[in-house]
């Protein structure tokens, strides 16, 4: 075992990138691909398996978990962003720096590409006999597209609602003055805030509510055989879910942090000051601190 | 950075509201909001898609998640309890001020107002292109209706359970006594809680089981197009889901002190006693006190 | 508020009961009154809507959590049995005196009755509607019967298995040598344990495992309106889901500690002789103690 | 209880394996046995019950709450791996000794062949009603066969892209230099991967990803009469399942260690060394040592 565990040290060392951002930037592209294969692999599932392997909920369920695991596999090194309007709310917080917010939508981007490679890959048996039989690829398994139902207001407003809401809940769980979850299990409660849009805000047009997780598998889809089809159906759809959701983060950390955020910062402001104005008086009184 | 930070910390001394009652009140509003918008988005999910994206145990799934969020959000600031039979049980036990009911029940109104609000908007297209083909707007998605087969005493039985069911388990899980899970898991407890019972008791008329969740939307409804049907409908129905949850509260509270609140505090008491007893007894054999 | 909570104190000081074993008692019942409220409660809302509020993953969720919730209520106060299945495992360890075992068997199948009795009143119309339909009152929700495919020694395998997989996972979970979750968590594992015990172990005849949750309900149906034929049918049926699980609880018990429990107690034992050989050493060696 | 204290305690000690190696085998044996009883048991029952009793919503559930309990079962003994090809990934790390992987791979296939063992005995009426019924016993419940669309490549495509995703999520849970989420849940947590995995990877050819639960139970079928069928049905498909998770071990360890791995471990080692040399620092200085 000596042998091995030599060889593994000098692998580790030769391979160890120097550079933070590029690190975090791999970081995000792996969980993006994670979120991504397990996510669409799910709505491959219901929709080749004709939902005799699949149902909606299920769907719900794999998006939801899947974000938990993707945060999980990188959350130490990047955060677990996963998503370019989750790291845009927090730099317009002042919690990240803006020179991220670039190099995470590319990562968050080409992992939700590759995401879509896989899942591609693993079931292409059984998209290609579907394609053999209806005549055309599947659509609606990779990137997002609208009900018939919805126009592009409602559209554009189901995106940014979706989008505030994920931010809403997600400003709260890592608030450092609001602190609701004990530490470590902020990835499932994230799962659970995406597997519950899902269950209410799914109807519309599939809660992309992430520009990187639409983008990236769209962009597969054009190359991979489906064809511009994907960027002008339903009036340029493909420019809703990568807009709407920079809109909804404003809106979400403007509700979050005017309802309750700012108020807990304040609150935690008095109390410090409260804490040191008590020590200058004892400090006055006998000269002596309190630690 | 530097400028973006001064701006943020400006903004948040500029809006830091000072009355916490009123912080409090905000919060809750927040919380229920979320509760009301991710819960009856589910059902809006169940009944527009007709059954394609969505199964009543996705709507159970949804509430309990969505309890658990909103407790979250606001949790840290108001105590997140979402519901006015709560607040009540709690001010019945002295645990909360009797001042606070009246603010808290009227706030969570609020919330559960604006978040049918948020739904509505957000499945505006969906829902009119239902009444175009039904002649008529969609029941049931927002306020609670009775089950054809409920007599209106079956019916207020049966909201009165289910909200005696809540506060035992809520109670348990927030005893000082009795405390069965670990710290900042109380949010997930209540929320599966609130699953079970949409699991067992959401047939006789979808277990609203709060006051708050259930008038709110349906105030919001017979503003935005459905009219006064929402409070004649069902013999006036609307006035169980706001009364028997308060008795239901009652009826739970006086289940979990009898036969497990006032025992587990009883013993504290006696531990108490006994250990001060036994100080005593030092006190006198050595003269020597032990901390 | 002053007087209120004068007021709670007396009453708390007056109602506490001395008697340890009674108080242990009551809270079982309330414990095992929630599982079978919530559990029963979910297979009468599947069978009385026929389908359309429920599901059968529905009603393993519903059992799964109740026992969770039950767990939470009263484990602090009893250790939160439900079971007198589990109880005798317990026994059989000598980790539970065995006088406890006849009292908890009585107030858990005086809960697991009363909890049936809350689920007839609170379905009472939708019952009383689908007798009239169907000329007799539906039978299944509240005990369990044998599907037609199953002889009677398959049934009391299916009962001893199902029984013995469940003490399995709770020995595991509660073994002082094997701590394998964080404390606090045992409930929600228990939890999962029923949840995945329904999955897979459902079909046969409704995963009783449990003596009090089959019998109390069945004693209930019979007084309230279904007769003798509830202890008549399937050859005696009710006889097996109170046998086969003591038979089980043996059975799982024997496996656990065979596989796994009696060597990790050998390895603490162990390494405490270890430990305790070595300072015996040190105090031969030097004349000192190592604490 | 004296007596029975004693009793008890000659048996432990009676039974206790001196052997490690033997004591982790039979942990992983009974952990397995876990596995494929709820996991197998639950397409038994979707299968049997045609669909009254089962969803393949449940069978994803089942199985991956059937990780999680075996994993608490064996973890604390054994390290709970219950799939040889994560003991083979933790080999290949260094983090296992290579002489476990025969063992445990044994000892992992036994647990599987008693686990499907255990499920045809619990169903063996309704099987065999169905048998007589069809001509022929109901394929597909213990062992995975491939669906109709599904090529050999393609199969090995989705079996190692299956495995590597385990693989991935898992080696992030337990890497040590990367510890997202706090101790004890690592059960739960890799139950949940589990379930994504069948969520959205389960189409093809149902996701055994594991060498011993598909081997082990295909070698019981073969048994109890089925016969040869088991081995030459899809091309000897039984031979996928067996190789393709390994080579996706390979994968799955690559792409982790490569994408964050290495680069985490490579960041603690740097801190450790920036550590020592400010202590050595510090040395020279003034000649004291920091702690």
């Amino acid at each position: 075992m000596g042998k091995q565990k030599i060889f593994l040290d000098k692998i580790s060392r030769a391979l160890h990138i120097q550079n933070k951002l590029l690190r975090q930037g791999l970081a995000e592209c792996l969980g993006t691909l994670i979120l991504v294969m397990f996510g669409c692999g799910s709505v491959a599932q219901l929709v080749l398996s004709e939902g005799s392997h699949g149902i909606f909920l299920a769907v719900n369920l794999a998006f939801g978990f899947a974000v938990t695991l993707g945060i999980l596999v990188c959350g130490q090194v990047s955060g677990g962003h996963l998503n370019p309007a989750v790291t845009f709310a927090l730099c317009l917080l002042g919690r990240e720096k803006w020179r991220k917010f670039p190099v995470y939508f590319f990562f968050q981007t080409l992992g939700a590409f590759l995401g879509a490679g896989v899942i591609f890959g693993m079931y292409y048996d059984a998209m290609h006999i579907r394609a053999d039989r209806d005549k055309k690829l599947p659509i609606g398994i990779f990137a997002t597209y609208p009900s018939e139902h919805l126009s592009i207001v409602n559209g554009f407003f189901d995106q940014l609602i979706g989008t505030a809401a994920l931010i809403v809940c997600i400003l709260a769980i890592v608030d450092p003055y609001n602190n609701p979850i004990p530490q470590g299990l902020e990835a499932f409660t994230v799962g659970f805030t995406v597997l519950v849009i899902g269950l209410s805000m799914g109807f519309n047009s599939g809660y992309a509510v992430n520009p990187a997780r639409d983008f990236g598998p769209r962009l597969f889809t054009a190359i991979a055989g489906w064809g511009s089809q994907v960027f002008t159906n339903g009036n340029c759809w493909f420019l809703v879910p990568i807009f709407a959701p920079f809109l909804g983060a404003v809106v979400g950390t403007l509700v979050y942090q005017l309802m309750v955020g700012w108020h807990v910062e304040g609150e935690a402001r008095d109390k410090k000051r409260a804490t040191e104005d008590s020590v200058k008086l004892n400090d006055i009184n006998d000269g002596s601190t309190v630690p």
